[in-house]
């Protein structure tokens, strides 16, 4: 699959992944009223509402990007009508040929990561009966455990050609309080990098990439330039770009030499693009698709001048 | 909540948590085959099946235990379905006066965390209305990321009355990994230790505990012995008893001198005790709620020699 996401990436000339975590004040109020009068004001309400959302955003930008990346959290809370709305936006977004990353940053042992690992990115047995569950291609887990918290789904990404995206060096303001702790004279995130591209040669896709990527903030250019370096066939899921105040300039020590190595997450700055003031004037909220199309757009070419 | 989890360890006298982690090996078949007659060997079915289960030992066993800990991933690999056990399966133990401990071990930031935080502990909120979706008392959580992931939590468990349980140190072969390096003369678990220690104080319950409680593998005494001193107010969650090898000897250190401050979580060997030699010439299959309840007797006293 990281093969996949690399050729991707190619074909679009796009590092950019789209996230998709709705929340009910992104969503104009004209699907919102839609899936109310359905369902009401009810969780199955929100939930379908953030479905039809999604649908929109998809059919406008899945010409332009590699991948979607889907936030997990934002339809969990919604319970099993939430679930079942990240389940259909997955279905719908590899329906149009979109590679999608499950960011479920899910982080146990033993059998329960197996149970994890089969639900999300392998087969669920019921006796006889193999069950394809949630079908992320890709999905974000938390390194905090160790190698017994990862190893149950390197199983799964190799038989099935799957993907992993492990925590490393995250891009919000307390990344540091552990990450950057400073042991035998390297930092803790540096650590972990080593372990994680260590896990990764178990699992080399063909293309010079392993299945077993990082998640490298962009927030924190310094470290994901040292980074780049200690662990060059780690694929990097780069978050930080755009809201949470990381420039293309930030990141451009994310790629390798080749141009790949990273994809770039925005989230809130493409779905949202048209609550923001340089869209708000030119889209209707209808054409909140369209703004987002204009975002994708003018993504992919400032990471390319960096790239 | 902390609280409430104090008087009941009290009134049962028994520190004793029961894991509900259900396998579909350990479900007795006259369980699984009613299931399967009413929705096939599906998802649904095997979800179906997994409550029955969980709701006769629960039957067995609430009586004698302040708490349970159904294990999230269990379920989630079921998709949809799965999830709607789960929330039932809170849902029955509530209904029996029971505590319970989500183990989810959610790990993420800043409006995601809160969506974590308000569906498993808080309210979510569709325009006017708020929703409790999931209802546990207490959930655990993943520390790696710093405090911008643990802070939309305890915004709800001041709230709601609620609690948390963050990984400190785990109980699996490989957790020293990280959590063993040392910076500055202390290790990582130590550290994260004294950071969950300082993120509880701004959450006191009124018995002396934090609602902001650790995760403290019982297979590392010297460890959890250790930590005890460094965080005095706070509640231990205790895994690795029983079936990962550790033994009440090894979780002694756990335990403050007035005997609280540890509850310790058995899953296998509790619910599928009627499947090991010391019961299962005792106990038909149907009967696998008394070897459950008899496993708890046995281990609620095993604990009381220690603590």
């Amino acid at each position: 699959m990281v093969d996949q996401l690399i050729r991707k990436i190619k074909e679009m000339d796009n590092a950019t992944v789209v996230g998709l975590d709705p929340r009910l004040n992104f969503v104009p109020e004209y699907i919102k009223e839609s899936s109310y009068e359905k369902y009401g004001k009810t969780l199955k309400g929100a939930a379908d509402a953030f479905y039809n959302f999604n649908k929109e955003i998809i059919d406008n930008v899945y010409d332009l990007i590699p991948a979607v990346k889907p936030q997990v959290a934002m339809y969990e809370q919604f319970g099993v009508d939430g679930l079942k709305a990240y389940i259909d936006t997955i279905d719908y977004a590899k329906e149009k040929g979109l590679i999608v990353i499950g960011d479920i940053k899910r982080s146990d042992i033993a059998s329960t990561a197996l149970a994890y690992s089969n639900g999300h990115i392998g087969r669920v047995e019921v006796e006889e009966e193999a069950f394809e569950v949630y079908k992320e291609d890709f999905i974000t887990l938390n390194p905090y455990l160790g190698y017994d918290s990862i190893e149950p789904y390197i199983g799964n990404c190799n038989e099935y050609d799957k993907g992993l995206f492990v925590l490393v060096k995250t891009s919000n303001p307390n990344s540091g309080e552990i990450q950057d702790l400073v042991v035998e004279g390297e930092k803790i995130y540096e650590r972990v990098g080593k372990l994680v591209a260590g896990w990764g040669e178990k699992s080399m896709g063909e293309l010079g990439y392993s299945r077993v990527g990082a998640v490298v903030g962009a927030t924190y250019p310094k470290q994901s330039t040292e980074l780049r370096k200690i662990m060059p066939k780690t694929f990097f899921l780069v978050p930080g770009y755009g809201a949470q105040g990381a420039t293309a300039e930030d990141l451009a020590g994310c790629f390798n030499k080749d141009g790949l190595g990273a994809i770039v997450n925005s989230s809130r700055g493409i779905i949202a693009a048209y609550t923001k003031e340089a869209y708000r004037n030119k889209f209707k909220d209808e054409e909140f698709g369209k703004a987002a199309r204009e975002a994708v757009i003018s993504m992919r070419d400032d990471l390319n001048r960096v790239r």
